[in-house]
């Protein structure tokens, strides 16, 4: 293909679309992890990654705390355990099928990352005078792209959603006005799981593109 | 190195990694565009990227609305004009400031997209016991999921979250409980930004990582 061969300054070659779109395919939310730490240059690279997310404004409104002490990991795992027997006990009848799954990997993960909102959020307008939380669209963003980063480097990459966010705000000596958002869990796998671990698991199935897509109304079926 | 000769079926090769790193750094929120059509099945792979997206508990919650009817598309650029306006009134003493700065792309794009949250939210728990808005966190994976399958197409994307939710729902017929989140603006571009161009016009500069980064708590600084 001639794109191959001279690509300008913005062009990105056919492989290149190919290992962009290959990424996004295979990234997985993994829950099982096996031992081996992560390279200091390669966790560098992921967090180098999340940075680079847009954000509204500018504000960059994420702030990763990695969670290196063995105390607090053990703390963050109860407070995660909490909120699971919690959840189960809300979804009512599918409260025991909940409980057999695999819901984070807190224990077995080589990193563990507490990402949270920033304080002093209120000073940001652009973009969020209407819709304030476009600043939690940005750290998912940043998010995202890591989670993309670390399927590229074979690396395995959970988010835990499963708390309550005070306590763990508490934990972490957040100030007044910061809210943690993510347990991100990364580390080794033996496989990426060939398909969304919750469909594996029949917990749920995911619906079709068309599913998702309208044109000009609510309800109104695309055209291609 | 070896992995570029014998990648097992899990590991990326390093032209791969450099791809996906490559797009990550490279994608810009665009506000110009220049003429020019989306080829159908360009668009129908960025839409595919958007929904390969994780979501919460498997729930999907994004819905997207393609605006080909040229009234439509009308009536947001003058939902997103008021806004601007309002934003520039909010922000006080850098309302000129704001006001010379290009915020939107909307009349000049080849496609025009509402992302917007989906209805009947309160029927899925998973992961949104205690944070409820993970919904939206998944909308913006989606998002950047596209922002970057855009980038590797040569394509520009611009989020836009200049508009009252209210008005804008009521124009696309949304239901009770689905909210739009953002106003996507897809095309052609004659470049993409050397850096962001809030940067470029000097109306913030980015922070470094560091910045951003602890360890095991709030203000504590990350060892390497």
């Amino acid at each position: 293909m001639s794109d191959e061969l001279s690509p300008d300054n913005n062009s990105f070659t056919q492989a290149e679309r190919d290992a962009v779109y290959r990424a996004i395919a295979e990234r997985r939310d993994m829950r099982h992890f096996r031992p081996g730490s992560i390279e200091p240059d390669q966790l560098q690279r992921l967090l180098q990654a999340a940075h680079k997310a847009p954000s509204v404004g500018l504000m960059q409104p994420w702030r990763i705390i990695r969670i290196s002490d063995k105390a607090l990991r053990s703390q963050i795992t109860q407070l995660v355990e909490k909120e699971r027997l919690a959840t189960a006990k809300a979804l009512g009848e599918r409260e025991a099928e909940f409980l057999k799954l695999k819901v984070e990997g807190i224990d077995s993960c080589a990193e563990l990352l507490v990402v949270s909102l920033c304080d002093k959020r209120d000073e940001h307008i652009f973009g969020r005078r209407t819709m304030p939380e476009m600043d939690l669209a940005s750290v998912a963003c940043a998010i995202q792209n890591m989670w993309l980063a670390a399927r590229v480097e074979g690396l395995g990459m959970g988010w835990v959603s499963l708390f309550e966010p005070e306590p763990l705000a508490k934990l972490l000596a957040l100030p007044d006005g910061a809210s943690p958002v993510a347990i991100l869990c990364l580390g080794h796998v033996d496989e990426f799981y060939s398909a969304p671990m919750l469909e594996l698991e029949n917990w749920r199935h995911g619906e079709s593109l068309e599913h998702v897509l309208f044109q000009n109304q609510w309800g109104q079926t695309a055209k291609r």
